[in-house]
């Protein structure tokens, strides 16, 4: 078996984790870099990475996330966070940065910009949104791979109240909507149900369609 | 650097592929068998994978792909379909599953079953196969690292028709609808405007928000 494929095999939804274990800097710095370098629609990356670490902070998320416990006792807490719009502004300045850091003005990338601030901006807000949020899915498939690979748990979760998250860390001020929870730490030695559970999955047969 | 973080600096979006090299059936295996093995919601797995390598389908569906090359040419075309809807057919399915695969029943478990077949059916379509749309994208996190370890090159594709692409695999008779196409092959030596051009992303000082 491949590393990736252990790797995805090693990973779980750590149910318990240990409030005393800490995961070092270097390795949260990693995770977060594998989420920066994934790809995302257009390149836009149209969403942030929150890292809380405050108790207090966490203890209120808590409370508007079915108390789950790894909210407060993992080492950190990540959360997703989506653009709750497009703007020509949010547009203009990811391509700008590229044009900046490639010192190259390419002529179908600008007009792909145009493209893109002929449609996005004019759309509903919740389309966008939706778009966004769909693209941080991507980068918390990074994020397992890399908490996994640096041999750190971490617990995905949708389960909370988005309002309320948005609420406690002011997302919307920032035109942010809170999309998934990532709390990562250490499992702990015992009081988790699922570590020792097999994995499942559907088969193979059940899951791809070769259509040849 | 890590592995991954140079796996992930390695990959971009190919914009021509050579039509013909031929990715091993190996390594299709391992791509898929990452995506398999990804965390879904709820560990539900609501979507499915098509392999297509039909020439004919493939033009059927580069025609309502903005006639994007790679359709055709890469060496082989995935496409993430996702649940078209919740039902408590696909919700036990999967519990079920689960028990026969861990030789138990958990109470826990079965409550959570109940709280999802009484949730998730009654909510109307769009909002279900959203929901299921973005697991598919964690989905794609993993594929393009899959991919990009085993030196194969994938290029996301959401500008499509979907409408079209399910009819052209006859996706809704199957209850799915595609979100995400994803060629995967080899770049070819040239042609490619983006290969050599670098890889951007916001500083992580425009990504990251420490919560102390």
């Amino acid at each position: 078996m491949s590393d990736l494929l252990q790797t995805l095999q090693w990973r779980y939804a750590t149910k318990k984790m240990d409030p005393t274990k800490k995961v070092a800097k270097e390795k949260i710095d990693r995770i977060l870099e594998a989420v920066r370098l994934t790809a995302s629609s257009s390149g836009l990356q149209q969403y942030e990475m929150f890292v809380v670490t405050n108790d207090a902070l966490r203890q209120q998320i808590r409370a508007h996330a079915w108390n789950q416990a790894q909210v407060t006792e993992a080492s950190h807490l990540l959360v997703f966070a989506a653009w709750d719009n497009y703007t020509a502004e949010r547009i203009n300045a990811m391509f700008d940065l590229v044009n900046a850091e490639r010192g190259i003005r390419n002529e179908g990338w600008e007009a792909y910009r145009q493209q893109l601030l002929s449609t996005y901006p004019q759309r509903d807000a919740q389309t966008n949104f939706e778009h966004a949020a769909r693209q941080a899915y991507i980068g918390l498939g990074s994020a397992l791979i890399a908490a996994a690979e640096e041999k750190v748990d971490a617990t995905p979760m949708e389960g909370f109240d988005p309002a309320k998250v948005d609420e406690i860390l002011k997302l919307r001020e920032r035109g942010l909507r809170s999309v998934i929870l990532l709390p990562v730490g250490y499992r702990a030695d015992e009081g988790d149900w699922l570590v020792d559970l097999k994995k499942v999955r559907r088969p193979l047969s059940q899951f791809v369609t070769e259509v040849a």
